[in-house]
């Protein structure tokens, strides 16, 4: 087991409906040291790619994104999920449904952010059906941009969003796959990798 | 001027109504060396201090306070800005309302992630009429927490926000003071630290 894995093991709670709570280290409250062995093995497994930024959404992305970042040292562009004021100009957009949220939001992106030029490594802390992955993947496409991998904190293995995107020849790699989930038991089984 | 004073001066873009656009380098694309010089001030500024965690609201404080917080060798705890399904159990909350996108917020913390025992720096990327930092101040003092400190990036000085919770007796540290902008000339102003 890697120490993300362990660390699930050890904080993660097991909920009914497949919700896995992992709020007290990696989406509500944050253990940056965690994040900084995620973004070494990243860096590990992405190793010899071309990266030069990293594309991450809001919210709970943008930690692990930043400190992984370090460890590649690129910026990091967020996706927002609402128009802002602020926000003017063109921009790309991608429709997504929240799993979570269980609404659709739309997905954001400067356009003076991607460009034809970047090479890409998209992370976020969760991948499940892979909605909110495949609005990162149309994004950065739209700006004429290649995606050069995917990093995730923790896949559901057992929901289609890792399968559907590895079949479209994306280059996941996912440090914690969850197999199964037993909200009785709090048993979590991982993938082998 | 300091490095963020310096980057605003380069990068930074000043729009009518008093909008400052740092898109570019702290919250759309992300400078994560940038990030880390912010860190070390204030790591420098609040010496001393005891500090255990870090508090921060989402989205864009996110970053920052995740790279500054490798300077206090602390976790970071984001609040929240909707009522999230998977976000179950006791939660502090405080109404604020938003200057950019002109809507009121709840803002929400888990209380698993606050108590008496916290010392808590507050950090977040700009204060201008000081709502979102006055809905965290709230939810510290709730939770029985000590606020020790409240890190900005960038202080809209010519608002009330900073002002009044100086008044209140909050340590504020802001790494850019913006005294006056001219959108019509793209002069920026900082106060003399």
């Amino acid at each position: 087991m890697n120490c993300l894995e362990e660390r699930i093991v050890k904080d993660g709670i097991v909920r009914e409906g497949n919700v896995l709570k992992v709020d007290s280290f990696l989406n509500h409250q944050m253990d940056i040291e965690l994040f900084d062995e995620m973004g070494k093995e990243w860096k590990k497994r992405f190793a010899g790619k071309n990266i030069n930024k990293i594309l991450t959404i809001e919210a709970s992305g943008i930690g692990i994104a930043c400190i992984a970042a370090q460890h590649f040292g690129v910026p990091v562009v967020f996706a927002k999920k609402a128009k802002s004021i602020n926000l003017e100009g063109e921009m790309y957009v991608a429709e997504v449904e929240s799993f979570t949220h269980k609404c659709k939001n739309q997905v954001i992106v400067s356009k003076k952010f991607l460009n034809p030029e970047d090479h890409v490594l998209i992370i976020d802390d969760f991948l499940a059906n892979g909605c909110a992955l495949q609005g990162l993947i149309q994004i950065v496409q739209a700006s004429g941009a290649t995606v050069e991998g995917i990093g995730i904190a923790i896949e559901k293995g057992f929901q289609a969003g890792g399968r559907m995107i590895r079949n479209l020849g994306f280059h996941i790699e996912s440090l914690a796959i969850v197999e199964a989930m037993d909200s009785e038991t709090g048993t979590i089984t991982f993938r082998e990798q």
